[in-house]
Formats: C-alpha cells, sequence, structure tokens
C-alpha cells in the first residue's frame, strides 16, 4: 500500500489529474467512481483499455475482489483523498487508454441516419459535459470538436458526462471545414445555430443524415465554420435574452432532430 | 474612497455577497457589471430599487458621470476586487431591493397564455442560472420555485441569467403542492417530466395555459410532487443515458411549448 504523497506513482497521477497534456502524452484518461469503472470493467470492449485500477484502502476492503484480474494499486484513504478529483471520494479510479475513433464511428456506420454535433471552440467543461450526456440520449452518432475545444478528458467533464463519454464517438480534429467537407461528401446536411439564421430550427426536415454546428459560448460560430453550413437555422428567442447557452442549444437541435425521426 | 477590507460597509457587502441569510433579511440583491447595473438603471420599474451603487476607483474615473442620479461609494481598485464576485472584476457593483411578485405576474397577467416552469428542490446554481435564461427566450411567463430550491439570489446565479433573474417573474413557496393547486384554479394545465412518463412530451398539446414540473438533480421529482400533475410526460431517451441534466430537460419542454404556439 502507498502511503505517501511523494510516491512516485501518486505523482504521476496527480499530474495525469491535472495537466491535459500529460494525458494527451500518455494517452490516458482517469475514470473516477464505481460506477463508472465499473461499466468499463463489464464492457470487453473497453476491459482490455483499463491499464491500472487504483483502490483506497477503505474501498479494498470492499471490493478488491471484483478487480483481481486488472492491475491494481491500493493508496491509503489519505493519498487516494489526495489524488481524487471528487470532495467525496469513492475510493477507486481507473488509468484507461483511450479509445481510436475514425469518420465511420462519427457517422454511426450507415451515413444515412448520422446525427453529429459539430463544437467550434467550445470552452466550458460544464458545458461539454452536459452535451456529451445530451447526445447519447438524443440519439447523436458522434460529435466532432475542434482542436480548442475543452479537453473532454478533463475530469471533470469525464465525471458531467455520467458515462456518456465512454458510449459517444467523438474526435477532436485540427481542421474543423475540413472535416465538415467530409461530412458533406457523406451526404450530411450541415446546419448552423445561428443568431441571423434564415429559416427556425424546426422548419427543417432532419430525418436524413444531418450535423449540427454549435460555436463558442461568447462569440459564437467562427465565420470559416459558419460557411460551411447548407442552412443558417435560428432558435427563435422572446424577450430580451440575446443567446441561448451552448449546451441549451445543442439539446434544443438535437431534441427536435430526434422528435422528427420518432414520426 | 474607503481603501480597507477592515471597513463596515466593505464587511456588510462582503455578507451579502456570501450569505444567502443576510441578503434575504435585508432584502436584496447584488448586481454586478456595467451590462446588468446599467439595464437596472435604465429602467424605470427597476430603478427606484437601486438602494446604492459601488465602484471600483479605476471605473468611476471614466463612468462616474452615470451614476450621478444614485447613491454612491467609491472603493480602491483592490477593495473592489477583495468584495467581487468575478475573477475579472469591472469595477461596478449595485445593491439593489428586490422585487415581489404575485401570482398574477406567474400567470402572464391573463393565463390562457401561461406558461410556467415549478422547480422543485433544484440544488444547482448553473443550472437554476440556466433556466432563467432559457426560460425567458423560450418565452415563459414566469417561474415557481419550492423554498428549499438553490437562491436564485446567490450571485453566480444572478450572472449565469444573463439578465433573465430581472425580467422573468418568479416565487418561492413553501407549499409547492398548495401553490400548483392554484394554478391548477387558473386553468393551467399540469405537466410532470417523469422516467414513468405515460406519453411523448411531444404529443401533448401546451398552445393554453400549462406549467412543466422539473425535479432536483440526483432524485428528480418528490412523490408529493409528481402527484400533483395532470399528466406525466416523457422525453424519450436512447442509449444508456438514465437522464438529462435539469436544464436541458427545462429547455425541451419549454421550447416544445414555444414550437406549438409558433405554429
Amino acid at each position: 500500500m502507498i502511503t505517501s504523497t511523494a510516491n512516485a506513482q501518486v505523482k504521476e497521477l496527480m499530474r495525469l489529474m491535472k495537466k491535459s497534456r500529460a494525458r494527451d502524452e500518455a494517452g490516458v484518461f482517469l475514470a473516477e467512481g464505481p460506477r463508472m469503472t465499473e461499466e468499463l470493467a463489464a464492457d470487453p470492449a473497453w476491459r482490455e483499455n483499463i491499464r491500472k485500477v487504483y483502490l483506497s484502502e477503505d474501498y479494498a476492503a470492499k471490493a478488491k475482489d471484483r478487480w483481481t484480474s486488472f492491475q491494481t494499486e491500493i493508496l491509503s484513504d489519505a493519498v487516494f483523498a489526495h489524488v481524487s478529483g471528487t470532495k467525496t471520494p469513492q475510493g477507486v479510479l481507473a488509468v484507461v487508454q483511450r479509445p481510436e475513433y475514425g469518420m465511420e464511428d462519427i457517422l454511426g456506420h450507415g451515413g444515412g441516419r448520422a446525427h453529429i454535433l459539430v463544437l467550434d471552440n467550445l470552452q466550458d467543461p460544464g458545458n461539454l459535459g452536459t452535451i456529451f450526456r445530451t447526445a447519447e440520449a438524443a440519439g447523436a452518432t458522434g460529435i466532432l470538436l475542434s482542436a480548442d475545444c475543452v479537453d473532454v478528458y478533463n475530469p471533470k467533464v469525464v465525471r458531467s458526462t455520467m458515462g456518456a463519454v465512454l458510449r459517444m464517438p467523438f474526435q477532436y480534429v485540427e481542421d474543423l471545414p475540413g472535416a465538415i467537407g467530409e461530412l458533406k461528401q457523406n451526404g450530411i446536411w450541415i446546419y448552423a445555430a445561428h443568431l441571423a439564421g434564415e429559416k427556425a430550427y424546426d422548419e427543417e426536415d432532419y430525418t436524413s443524415g444531418c450535423a449540427f454546428l454549435i460555436g463558442n459560448e461568447g462569440n459564437g460560430l467562427r465565420d470559416e465554420v459558419a460557411a460551411c453550413a447548407d442552412r443558417r437555422i435560428l432558435i427563435p428567442m422572446q424577450g430580451s435574452a440575446e443567446s441561448l447557452n451552448a449546451a441549451v442549444a445543442a439539446a434544443v437541435l438535437m431534441f427536435e432532430a430526434a422528435r422528427q425521426r420518432r414520426r
């Protein structure tokens, strides 16, 4: 059992918890809590991605047997609390190798029913977590993100996706207009949520392959990204509201697509 | 100019910033930043509710003239930064007397087009701010909150409403089932977003007076509140998602009502 925060493994774990670059370089993310780690362990595809599982002394006393087929390390409760990203640590934390998704995954392996969200420079971790969670519920097939979006493997985002980050294919891309062009070549119709939209969002048909472009919280879509859209659509707003929260705008559009597809 | 954080006014301001009870007792809230304070000053109804305006030395040098008809106090930049609830203080902070809304305001003065959100034990400040902002955009007429919901006058919530807290009538009530009963007496149809809903949310008609019940982030609606609903409605979800974020669920329902009412 590791009892010191000066331990080399503990220091490395802290780096992975805090630094996006450390996670990128190692090609991993951290999954914390029994719920998410057990979902990973129960899924044959994810199972082999689990590199190491850290257990608190307290949790290990109860649940060590569940993790016998994995490489584990026990931390004293104090050390576990030190590395944990949560206020009330639940005693289990896995270092997990990232999956690699391709355009085929984003398109939902077929394309005709593709339902894609494209995020341009989204910055708020809470918004990104909510968007992943909402996208899964609305039946989106995948998410494309510009390289300067907030890191979905930020432990706070991972938690706030409520597990959707494990199930929703996604890809960060350097050249977002280029990637949108690839969607178009696959027959996907591109809609930009835009304050200067011509038609209300519910006047378009989303029953075939479609993608929604959502911009930065403060500045909206960059011009070169908005220019990729086949249509600019408007979410009509009343009162003095000038815009919607990015996660709310994404939710309204994705659930409209889901509503049309149920009919 | 006040140059010490030990000053009695500064201490009182800190109490109002940090303590919900201090704000309740004084019957005020804090509005920070040029945007929100200027909106208050420009509105005849709000104008007289402004009790005092605190300016940073830096901001006062540029914009003091705007505030000549109000009671003002200048704080050194360091003291202003100390009291500010934001990381990058913008130099203006108003202490504002709370408005008093009645059921007539919530009903939108007529009732036939009432579009009401009822929040039961909502706890997340970010969710509440987003809900106010979304409710205004979707054309809701008012919001009812159980007394144990998070404080909308929490400075973080005030900011995240993007001004909607100044424009959206709302009321905290001790007896939420009783208040819902009052809505019913006014001919409002009550819908509970519920995982055990019978019909999909888009199969109901929201073109006459309606109210949506939204529950706590972790536990949903309390049984005694859910029991007040005329109908339980379901937001159909795909994948392994078990629930939606409360603000997202509210957004999907309110924008469906807005969509139906536009037709």
